[in-house]
């Protein structure tokens, strides 16, 4: 055992220089996203003293201001007022969320998912018609995918789109209360337009479901005829933004309004696309869904920033009971307890953010093609970023949500106030774990792709196809398509035998490889798990849909076990990248920290599987302890260098709890 | 494995006859209640519509028009207007719960804090003067203990209170911001006097914490002089009470102020106290504490209620993908993953509903005798319901954060709008886990008891002395005080020796001697590696402060696994009293649930210290998700079977997810 505080090992870190290396190839877009957060910082206490319709008034506002200083436009192409740099566009995007997240998610609403459908799915008449204006602002959009009763199952909607050959007009129809439009950003007040998703109706036959500019206001925002909005009213949080129903009675729109990139309706009525199977046409179109979950991921890592960023600087002033005779009391972050709200978390708030730089990296690089049509030879590489995307996703938000409630808790009665930021935080984050994709279902969507390697045809199956598909196939063949097996492979050579016959329990925890090893390990045997398991149940000639529901516990567990894998390594691979000296040794605890965190939340897995024995289990336990005590010294610099301005943090109770 | 829904066992409750066993033998108050919650239903919408000070002046006539119905009173003497029923007083409260949660907090400060405050520490003085105006709302109080600076460490509180023998009077001050008082409801609007929490001084000498009643406001609401307030503004949740600080410049009071049951000041200044020993003095008058903690953590039972009708109901009418060509999508609650979410915690839910009942009771025994100063023989006894009543409400409002948090996520997109009550059973909520005791002290506080055994001098003792006073003795010592022990003898003639010697993993999974068992195991052995830890820090001469650190987490671990066993415990105690027949096999289900998923969810625990195999790890496992197939068709039976009113549920959702 050691001291609380453990004074081996570095105790200094340089901020500005971790900065730097947080903060990457675009540390100039993150300034200027920070400089415009601090100019508009009273938007934080807006939030909570304006009525709704004068907060959102206030968010659109900034919204604008912002796209002003080409913030918001980085995703667009140059000849329309863009940046035409994708990964700027996340950059942007993700460091944005520091700050008040319905401007966040107005942002993303406008910029991402209206303007993104528009840019993606679209062809030149479109962007010439929408985009310039769009990226000002001046164009105010939505994009009316959810309906009431068809969110995940997009496949499913009920919205229709008809076309009259006799007037060259789709017929944009809601034919019953569950397929109004749900939940759709900018809809209450602000949309102009929208694109709209629906199932395409040509001469009697449907095609599935493509996307349609529709008109929804005139310029004095009065709705137009046929059109119906109702708000959905407040919200647990991101009450900034204006989501609303609405449905559509036998609207029609020009033939040219449908977004043709992928599929097309002639005059006369003859449907065609480039894409003969419908439902790879289908998620070919949703591929392009696939940003708009990098940045609500990034989004989540970055809020949790700013909570952790606060609970930890206010554990490092307020002092409670202490050493009688001492006249002192202790700092909070001199309880091992306290250490163990916060560090863990702390660590994991680093990889994710590593994580995140990979998965904006794939984007820019499979994305950077605006407007061409998708090689075959990229398809492989598409679906593999959507996999990073998905997966990327659900932890980044589910651990939003975690780490800014425990922070909230650890600040006490503090954290409950308002003016400290974990409301809002905590509130307007909330959501990120239900949209741009459900996390379950993102990692269904995550095995899903493991278990088939991203076939040509996968994206097409739903959960049953999924089963039907890995009945047909031998185990095996799914392994080795599996990352995990070959790293595991890779390890073997490096990493000595079997670590439990070595005397020392505590032997090689601190190294990467064995870490590394342990979360392939476990992502192979669950993944090979899950094949068995639905083949077997296949074989015993069960319902698909009933052996899925069996083992879906099993598929999102190796989903998540091969999340945290690929999290891992892009923390590794981004230390190999760092000079040694104290920056490297800081980051090596934090990394450390966050593997061996996994471990023990999972240390059942390992040692029901015989990968890790009593003794060394609670040696992991007993390591993340020390690990706590190691990092405590640094945990302000630590969250220094996270680079949360001033004016964000804004938490009064920082300003109060000196001794 | 067996279909998603399990058809052996038990297809029907009798709703009516739970109810009737849920609701105990306060069903009558509990009726009242839900009668007064549904008259006042409006409230829930004027908590999203009203601004904050409307909705204040809201809160307080529902709170006045509900004091009018006797069911805020019970806990008084008859002679002053009240039902002088503890027991009935804490099922009005914690039944309140189900309802608006501004409500039910105004009606704690008012009646438990401040009034409790009047009639513990208070005499018949006090008695006659405050105590029926107070009953009726017409005299609102303050309940001034929590500083800025000091939250949990009541005894470090920086208040003082004077006494100037040349006037008869205290002066009361506030030495700096960090004592001002803080988080104190009815303060920023409403008060009119407060009980304030202050170091005594007599004649230069300190004699620690004692409270006085303070005078804030005239009869006109003007702030009296000498006294500062400032409202704390809007925080996450319970915006329908007032919250406030409040510092006090000399104010002046009359001698006769000092709520003097416990100790008493003469005209001449002289200081008498029938407890001699400070500390005692001072943890008898914290005592009075427990029946807030008792009416908290029924209140985030109770609330946890609503979150889990609601989201076990929308899981049974929305649908999601669906085998091709059955035309039909499934139900949510089809999905094994979605049974994972809800159905533990379903299970959660019952068991603490019947732990709480047991705390309750022990409540109205201990404390049924008002205006007696207890006799040291029952003070033990007093001990240990104050420990039950920390550990309760500690895992009663942890388990409404989590259920509350899963349900929203469970139901989407609708579960975000705050029609659909998550949000406010949420934001609302979330401070239950600190307030009337942090969490995390009080499952000190509770490990603190086990150790010394409620000793007398143990309340006296912060961590330190804890260290000390468990270092002083022998670990064996430590263990034959614990309840676990005994259970352990007993269980050890019943239940068959090692259940992994059996060849099947599955065996004796469902008894509850078994589940027993292992929860009592588990309690007794961290106990008494805590004790070792302990003792052997200090035998290496550390600082008792360090040792603590070191090992809080486990003290923590140890406290949670002693709450866990007793609520397990509540709920086969209750089994015992049930009639054989489909309700009592209902219940089994529900309580196997619970155990196991205790067990499941610290299995590695279990592992690591070999009290179960490999095997029957992984049978756990299985066995949780097997129950959760059985209890699938009652699902909805035993949501109804909660009793939450109609007008609670108030969810739009639930009208809109049919196929």
């Amino acid at each position: 055992m050691t001291e609380p505080t453990d004074p081996s090992g570095p105790t200094k870190v340089d901020v500005a220089a971790l900065t730097a290396l947080l903060d990457g190839e675009y540390a100039d877009v993150r300034t200027l996203v920070r400089d415009n957060l601090a100019e508009h910082a009273s938007i934080l206490e807006d939030a909570e003293t304006m009525s709704r319709d004068e907060f959102r008034q206030r968010v659109l506002d900034v919204v604008r201001m912002m796209a002003g200083t080409g913030q918001t436009g980085f995703g667009f192409p140059k000849e329309y007022g863009g940046g035409e740099d994708i990964g700027a566009s996340v950059a942007a995007f993700e460091t944005l969320a520091l700050g008040d997240l319905s401007v966040v998610t107005k942002v993303g609403v406008q910029f991402g998912l209206f303007g993104g459908a528009v840019l993606q799915l679209g062809t030149k008449p479109h962007h010439d018609a929408y985009l310039e204006r769009l990226i000002k602002g001046d164009l105010l959009g939505c994009f009316a995918m959810t309906e009431s009763g068809h969110g995940s199952n997009v496949q499913a909607l009920g919205t229709t789109a008809t076309y009259d050959a006799g007037t060259g007009e789709f017929v944009i129809s809601t034919p019953d209360d569950r397929a109004r439009k749900d939940y759709i950003g900018n809809a209450a007040q602000h949309g102009h337009v929208a694109v709209v998703f629906a199932q395409l109706v040509v001469g009697g036959e449907s095609h599935g479901v493509h996307a349609f500019v529709v008109p929804l206001r005139d310029e004095d925002g009065t709705v137009l005829p046929g059109v119906r909005i109702e708000d959905c009213g407040r919200k647990i949080g991101l009450n900034g933004v204006d989501n609303g129903r609405i449905w559509f009675d036998d609207v029609r729109v020009p033939r040219t309004n449908l977004l043709n990139r992928y599929a097309n309706v002639s005059e006369d009525g003859t449907y065609s696309s480039g894409i003969d199977n419908p439902d790879r046409r289908f998620f070919t179109m949703l591929g392009t869904l696939v940003q708009g979950r990098v940045c609500v991921g990034g989004a989540g890592i970055n809020a949790s920033k700013v909570a952790i960023a606060i609970a930890v600087k206010y554990a490092l002033q307020r002092r409670q009971f202490g050493s009688p005779g001492s006249g002192r009391e202790e700092l909070l972050l001199d309880y091992g307890q306290h250490q163990r709200r916060l560090l863990p978390m702390l660590a994991r708030t680093y990889a994710l953010h590593f994580a995140q730089e990979r998965v904006a990296a794939d984007l820019h690089t499979v994305f950077n093609r605006f407007g061409e049509v998708q090689a075959a030879d990229d398809e492989h590489e598409r679906r593999a970023l959507e996999a990073r995307a998905a997966g990327t996703k659900a932890l980044g938000t589910w651990h939003a949500s975690r780490t800014i409630q425990e922070c909230r808790e650890a600040c006490g009665g503090a954290g409950y106030l308002s003016v400290n930021r974990f409301d809002a935080l905590r509130a307007d984050t909330d959501v990120f774990t239900t949209f741009e994709g459900d996390n379950t279902i993102l990692l269904q969507l995550v095995a899903k792709g493991l278990l088939t390697d991203y076939k040509d045809s996968f994206e097409d199956m739903d959960q049953i196809g999924m089963v039907r598909f890995v009945a047909g196939m031998a185990v095996e063949s799914v392994l080795e398509r599996t990352n995990a097996r070959s790293i595991l492979e890779r390890l073997r050579d490096v990493v000595p035998g079997n670590r439990d016959s070595v005397d020392d329990p505590e032997s090689g925890l601190q190294e990467g490889a064995w870490q590394l090893e342990m979360l392939s390990a476990r992502e192979e045997h669950m993944l090979s798990g899950v094949a068995r398991r639905l083949k077997r149940g296949i074989d015993a000639g069960r319902d698909p849909a009933e052996v899925f529901s069996l083992c879906q516990d099993h598929v999102i567990g190796a989903a998540w076990a091969h999340v945290e894998r690929i999290v891992l390594e892009a923390f590794l691979d981004k230390l190999e990248t760092v000079e040694p000296g104290p920056n490297k040794d800081a980051l090596n605890h934090l990394s450390d920290l966050f593997a061996l965190s996994c471990i023990e939340a999972d240390r059942a897995w390992f040692l029901e599987h015989g990968r890790i024995s009593n003794a060394r289990s609670k040696a992991v336990t007993r390591r993340v302890n020390q690990l706590c005590r190691r990092v405590r010294p640094l945990a302000g610099d630590l969250v220094d260098a996270l680079a949360v301005p001033p004016e964000m943090l804004r938490a009064e109770l920082l300003e109060f709890s000196g001794s």
